[in-house]
């Protein structure tokens, strides 16, 4: 069993072959080899993309496939998500058996390392520890704000990024005007009764199926709720994200 | 005098070559016309910079170089950032005087045109207003966490980010556990009183000169102010930005 030494996140933007960045494909074309996760039947959309920027990339990198654990439903959410992030440390460890050569691995990352991925968190479960090199990508809420033409921030204005848990449980948090909503699975803006809101929404942002829609949060609720269902159940899956604004 | 019709904000990354995506880099080769602006002795860093990202983009488009406006000082802040806005999209429209031939026209951003940038809302100001183009770039959040190999959020935590006169305005914001600091010229983080705070520092983000350092922030404070005093000397300017994360 071949060690992982050292290990590359490197982010890929989220949906575009050309999201990726000219330090993205060195990467990529100086890697060893490239562990790619098989997330089953109909989740493979991703998977597809992946060979897709892989093969654009032109490196001669081995690429070692795995198959993605799921997690337990039985488990309570922290048990959950710890046993499962043990579990894909131990499937890119037991990949490795396949390695046909020493060198750095690379992993290809869903927007950028550093946002709302874990990939960083699994990679210290290794043992040995590898060294870890993160290459920025591009992330879900650049791809709006570009997809809207729209600046994220009000000028010397703070902005407030959560997820869609955290939304449902918390409302509009306390004294900000913007907020941008990853991982929301349940359209949490539906339930906000904020008033003077506007929402500038996207789903599979970056690639040919891009949707955007955008206005008075209470005038576009249910036409972005109707969006979203009928997109889910025309793909199986769905990737969306949204920024709100108070207006003054 | 060509109007512009078509204008492309191509955000370029914080400092590194190689941060442009693919789409940046073929939006570069497809622009007619690049406007790059000069700001002066001492300040053109970031014009050379510039220069080496068209030429290593291999792209036939006229290159025509302006003068940057200074802001009006004797202005109050919002009459001084509204003048010099105006000024600014008259030089771009005055600056197509010598264009060649009619086209998209591009202007590079630093980092992402979204984040704490002027340029879609100076954008705006054209008259007429042209469609607008927004590419996605490396933001200085995304150089810093990739050059620490840290995460922006704990695990579906939210993340603040700020400015460092908001920071020094208002203090530690509400509720939140990591808070991002951008434009931040006097080291606003050496006046907060939080306990058991980290920090991760970084200036001159994914350039050769880039300078890294972190710890819980009372240890680090003098040794970051140290740097960022001593850098700002030997460079004549410095951009910098932190992460900082209360641990629970």
């Amino acid at each position: 069993m071949r060690v992982i030494e050292d290990l590359w996140l490197i982010g890929i933007g989220t949906g575009s072959l050309s999201h990726i960045t000219l330090e993205g494909v060195a990467a990529l074309r100086a890697a060893q080899v490239i562990l790619v996760p098989h997330k089953g039947a109909g989740k493979d959309d991703l998977a597809d993309l992946r060979y897709q920027i892989i093969a654009a990339s032109g490196t001669a990198a081995q690429i070692i496939p795995f198959d993605y654990p799921t997690r337990d439903p039985a488990l309570p959410y922290d048990a959950r998500v710890s046993d499962w992030h043990d579990e894909i440390a131990r499937r890119w460890q037991s990949a490795m058996v396949r390695a046909e050569a020493d060198g750095p691995v690379a992993l290809l990352v869903w927007g950028d390392p550093s946002l709302y991925d874990s990939t960083l968190r699994i990679a210290r479960r290794l043992d040995p520890v590898p060294r870890l090199r993160a290459v920025p990508g591009i992330t879900a809420i650049q791809a709006l704000t570009a997809a809207h033409a729209i600046a994220l921030n009000t000028v010397n204005g703070p902005v407030h990024i959560t997820t869609g848990r955290r939304l449902r449980a918390q409302g509009w948090p306390e004294g900000v005007e913007t907020v941008v909503v990853l991982l929301d699975g349940e359209a949490g803006f539906q339930h906000l009764t904020e008033p003077r809101l506007d929402i500038w929404w996207g789903a599979y942002l970056g690639s040919p199926d891009q949707l955007l829609h955008h206005g008075t949060l209470s005038d576009v609720t249910q036409t972005i709720v109707d969006l979203r269902a009928n997109a889910r159940a025309r793909h199986g899956w769905i990737m969306d994200t949204y920024l709100m604004r108070k207006r003054p």
